[in-house]
This record gives structure tokens, C-alpha cells and sequence, in this order.
């Protein structure tokens, strides 16, 4: 079966970063998992020791601790601090810049607008660092039931999509009288969209490899979808041979977290099939 | 030949404050035309002696000088006060706020883009206020020549399309880090275009009537031509017979430089004609 990968995948900066952090302070638990993807913080639990605490009230009886690419909620990392915990900081730099925003912008007396998904950790730890409460819109429908002061700063999750960004920030131009719009989506998340985009056009099947937890790897997956079969996997265990019958191409896109020796294994895995 | 008044039209709250100081300010000449309408000026000067100087040069050798609803560039209003003239503002407050959002915008480094037409007084008068020279859009189609600093603020003309704004915002977005977008389009255009716009669909022509150098009159014609026959006129005789032979009902919109006195003789003309 011929195989072919998207021009960008896998491991993004802030990911990479995350990594080498963990792999230097070994034997140090991370806060939540490091990164969306289970295999990958298994690894570093088996070979580097870096195991993972849920809470913060656990991570006071360790003497450091990494916080995790998606950040921390500020009442925490000021806890954290107090007690003495030593904080490993493996945010990327790309959510630490959001969280910056609003607080400032808060401060400043705007009102906080944040595009993201309530629950996901990074959009808790960019909410923690408002002054004021923030809205946070889920998605474009949501925006006609909301009203928003005559001041608003608009963030995004970095890893949302730019023309559901532009829409939000369109309705509040038309509502407000000052917008102060941060382009906060991270370009790794945009170019890995962009090439599964151009692979889905080209491909029969597209697997995309990665957690099943990660917001970008599930956009990613929405994306193959509108242009042809696509499935995603954690690994190469979940791919079935059916999947592949009768197609002439299987493109491989894969999230910000998925590390390189799980995609190799699953292009092998796949190569391998014959009809 | 039966009429119907859009249910928004003619003159604005700026308008009607600029033509009040006017009244009031007798013998006082004016910078520049006070608003883009020259039967209404040629009022102002008969009845109330307010006649219209051509430049700050002129206006040098007054003692007081009355500043159109376009409002003045800095170095002039600067100039005029340095050399004693008192300044009576007749600038429209919707305009002085673009004009102070780009003069505090600049100082704190941010790029100044205006949208508008480079032409208009309104414009050369806002854009004297960046401390930084400001890039000014004419059109959506001018975008993709420009290149932008990675801070810019965004501000409009008072009288220019919603839409095509936010096209300007959303480019701006996905080039720029931050974008601080002051929506400045004056609501009583948005509400004279609204209205002109219901109006053309339900009519079989429609007269605009106004100065054919106002920006927000020009707009009002192209928005009722989507829809119906349109004609500009600035006074009744300009009004032909001919274009409502076999017509229904003509509709009537206005600037919001239009006095009434001006609608009132246009619309006892066509309400005159019989077939």
C-alpha cells in the first residue's frame, strides 16, 4: 500500500520544547498530563521517570513540579509557589502569551472574550489570568445569545480555527466600539492544517495519528473528513486492514503531540498490506 | 405619481449641530464648505452671512473662522490658533473620535490604518492626527499590495460600508499579532443605507437627493441601483419627466447633508406629475 505524508505533521515547537524540558528533569511529575498524547507521556514515564500528579493539592508534597505545554490556572502556580514547590514552567510560550493578554487587557477595563473550549485546560489557564470573568465562546453560534461590553479583547485557544476566529471578531466589530483583536492561534496548528487539507484532496484514506484528547488533532480529523475517508488512531494497534481494501493512496497527517516513532511504526504497519 | 419617503433620511445629528453653530455664529465664514451640500451653504450665506473660505491662508485674516463637520488637519487648526483666529468647532463629534484614537494610537506605537478615501476632507483631517504616517485603504482590492507592522489600529471614515470594514478587520487579523479595530462608521449612515435599501426594493425608481461630492450619498445611490432605477439629484430641477413614465411608485432617499426644505420641493415636483 503506497503511503504518503503530509508536508507538515506531528511535533510542534511548543511540543518539542515540552519534551526536552521533561526529558532534563527527570524523576519530576508533570502537573496533568505534558501533552495530549498517552503513549508519548508514557515513554517518558518508563524511560525518564516523569510521572503525572492530578492535582495540584498532591503536587504540594513534591518538592518540583513541570507544568504542562497547555499552562496552569494562576490561583494554582501561586499556591504551588507559596508552598515552596519548585514550578518546572513547559507551557509553551504560545499560551503563555494569551494568558499575558488577559491579564493586562483586564486590567486595562476591557472586557475579556476568549474563543476556546471551556473545558480544555489551556483555555482554564488563559480564563484564571482574567481580572474579570471572561466569556468564552465554544463556537460562531453561540455569539447572537452573548452581550459584550463596548470594550472587548478578543483571544483565541491556539489551536481553533482562523475563519470561525474572523466570524467572532466580525460580530463584535459590528457590536462594539473598540475590538482589540490578538491573533493568538499558533501557525504549526494552521500549517498542519493546511497540508492535511491539501493530502485529504489527493488521498483515498487518511489516518490521522494522535490523542483523542487533543483539539488540534481532532480538527485535523475534521478537516480529512470533508474530502475523503479519514480515521484517527493513538496508534498502529487501532489501524484495520479493511480500512485500506480497494483504495489506491493512504495519507498520514498526525497532531502536535504525536511523536515520530508512533507515526514510523504506523507507515510501516501500513506499507506492509497487500491486496 | 405616488411617493414614499425612506423611513431614514436626510439630515444627521452632525449636521444638524454644524448648521445650528452656524445660525447662531452669524457673519463667521467657514473653512471649507461646513457640509457637502451648496444649496444649503448658499442658504447659510444669504440668511445668515456664513460665507466659505478656500484656505487657513485666508482664513488668517479673520478673527474667528467656524470648522466644517469634515473637521481640519492638525497643522492647520494649529496654525489658526497660534495666530490668535478663534476656532468655532462645528466638526462632528463622530469624526473627532477617529481623529483622537489615531493621534493616541500612534504615540503608543501602533500602525494607523484608516479606511477611507484619501481625497476626502474628513480623511486628510483624521490622517494629520497619526504621529506616524498612516496607511489609507480606499478599497478591499488595495489590500493585498499592502504590507502591515505586526501592531496596528484600525479606524474608518464615518460613512463607509460595515462591510467592507470588517473585510479590512478580518485581512488585518490574519497578518497582524494585534489588531485594535475602532468601528467609527457613524450609525445614522448605517440607518440612511438600511432604509434606502428596503426602500429601492419596494420601488419602481428611486430619487436620491444630495450633494454630488458627499461620500455618503454616492453610497446611498449605489446601494438603491442593486435594486431599482436611481437617480442623484442635488435640487428639483434637476428632476426629468421621463424617468418615472410607466412607473408605479417612486421612492425617495436623501444624504445626510439634505435639508428638508430641499426634499420637500422634490417631492411636491414628482407628486405633480401625471400620466
Amino acid at each position: 500500500m503506497k503511503v504518503v505524508l503530509a508536508k507538515n505533521l506531528g511535533f510542534c515547537f511548543g511540543v518539542k520544547r515540552a519534551i526536552n524540558i521533561a526529558e532534563e528533569f527527570k524523576n519530576t511529575p508533570t502537573l496533568g498530563p505534558l501533552i495530549h498524547n498517552k503513549k508519548e507521556i508514557d515513554r517518558l514515564q518508563e524511560d525518564f521517570g516523569v510521572g503525572v500528579i492530578d492535582s495540584a493539592e498532591l503536587a504540594l508534597e513534591e518538592s518540583s513540579v513541570i507544568v504542562r505545554t497547555h499552562g496552569i490556572e494562576r490561583d494554582k502556580r501561586e499556591l504551588l509557589k507559596k508552598r515552596g514547590v519548585e514550578i518546572i514552567d513547559a507551557t509553551c510560550p504560545y499560551v503563555t502569551k494569551p494568558q499575558k493578554i488577559c491579564e493586562d487587557m483586564s486590567k486595562e477595563g476591557y472586557q475579556i472574550v476568549i474563543f476556546g473550549d471551556i473545558e480544555h485546560p489551556e483555555v482554564k489557564g488563559v480564563m484564571s489570568y482574567s481580572k474579570s470573568t471572561p466569556i468564552v465562546i465554544g463556537s460562531v453560534e453561540e455569539l447572537e445569545s452573548l452581550e459584550f461590553d463596548q470594550k472587548v479583547a478578543l483571544v483565541s485557544q491556539t489551536t481553533k480555527k482562523i475563519s470561525n476566529f474572523l466570524k467572532i471578531a466580525d460580530h463584535l466589530v459590528k457590536r462594539c466600539s473598540e475590538v482589540r483583536v490578538f491573533n493568538t492561534i499558533c501557525n504549526a496548528t494552521a500549517q498542519n492544517q493546511d497540508a492535511a487539507r491539501e493530502l485529504a484532496k489527493e488521498s483515498d484514506v487518511v489516518i490521522v495519528v494522535g490523542g483523542k484528547n487533543s483539539s488540534n488533532t481532532k480538527q485535523l480529523l475534521t478537516i480529512c473528513k470533508e474530502y475523503t475517508d479519514a480515521y484517527l488512531v493513538e496508534d498502529e494497534s487501532e489501524i484495520e486492514k479493511d480500512w485500506f481494501r480497494g483504495k489506491g493512496s493512504c495519507g498520514i497527517s498526525a497532531g502536535a503531540s504525536t511523536p515520530d516513532w508512533i507515526i514510523s511504526k504506523i507507515v510501516k504497519k501500513i506499507e506492509g498490506y497487500q491486496f
